[in-house]
């Protein structure tokens, strides 16, 4: 078993390692790229993806033909168009590497089968979509509140490693903001 | 068992009307009128709401004192501050009714119990929450995308009913619009 999602799995719920062990079965390891792009939009998003190593982020294009970041993924976290992905359709997003990563990837099939054998699967799962829906709304909150310097301060302040490791142009793009305007800010000292 | 609920599970996962029925005993039944809060800012949140009639929505108080809406639900919805409800600690939003509602309140106690006896709500809940999660990440999409007049049209396109029945005020600060602006453009013809 993966010790790093093994370990992720014990935070959420009570499973034995011997249990543990047999959910590997159920997933692929890949190793990716930096830009390596696992789904493009206009396909069926079938996959989840759990981060090992490494970061990806979903993107789309917007009207004006630029890329726009709307979900990160770092190690523990879990990735893919969740809405897609729950009615089987085709995302409008892209799911690629920020840089070089290792992934385990779970299929929507292989899933429900997990579902099936290992039930309290369907509690991790419960407890950590709880999170991210949770999570998400949230996120709404601050760009709703914020001034544009909060929300990248609030960023930065939350997750700091991530600031720093994330090409600006992306973490611009997930906060609402131009590139220029992060960068800006970024030369500022922390306070 | 309350046939909307039971309606509702059955369009998630395999139940039977014998074990759909034992689960209205972990849920109280409340009335509520207009404008009643159920959860204040402050407040531990361990309640989640499913609606069986009527609105509610979550809002907070920005910085300048007014009320934003950062959620809605109607008929068959689910809702809660559901990071504050995962971590069980205070939530900063209220929770109010829009118009007068039926709703089934469930306590973050009797859930767990729930899950314990009654594995399958697991998979409903696991379903409830990925489908959320999707739609929320969703809507931070359209809100970095699209004009602000496009957001609008967009939300009465895909909520023609909830447009004509809540407040526009409310629809404004949840579109983070204003409700001059919505008020505007809601006088224009449908196209």
């Amino acid at each position: 078993m993966n010790n790093a999602l093994y370990n992720h799995i014990k935070r959420f719920v009570d499973i034995d390692k011997a249990e543990c062990s047999k959910l590997l079965g159920y997933f692929d390891h890949f190793n990716l790229a930096k830009k390596d792009t696992v789904t493009h939009a206009g396909e069926k998003c079938d996959h989840l993806y759990f981060v090992l190593q490494g970061c990806l982020h979903t993107y789309f294009i917007d009207n004006n033909g630029a890329e726009k970041t709307i979900q990160f993924a770092i190690e523990d976290w879990w990735i893919t168009d969740f809405l897609a992905y729950h009615h089987q359709i085709k995302t409008e997003y892209c799911l690629q590497a920020v840089e070089a990563s290792k992934v385990l990837c779970i299929t929507y099939e292989k899933q429900q089968e997990l579902f099936a054998e290992h039930p309290v699967m369907e509690s991790y799962f419960r407890k950590i979509y709880e999170v991210g829906y949770g999570a998400a709304i949230r996120r709404l909150q601050y760009i709703f509140t914020y001034s544009k310097e909060e929300i990248f301060y609030r960023f930065r302040d939350e997750f700091p490693e991530f600031v720093n490791r994330v090409p600006q142009y992306l973490i611009a793009t997930y906060l609402g903001l131009t590139p220029e305007y992060v960068s800006k800010l970024r030369r500022k000292p922390v306070s």
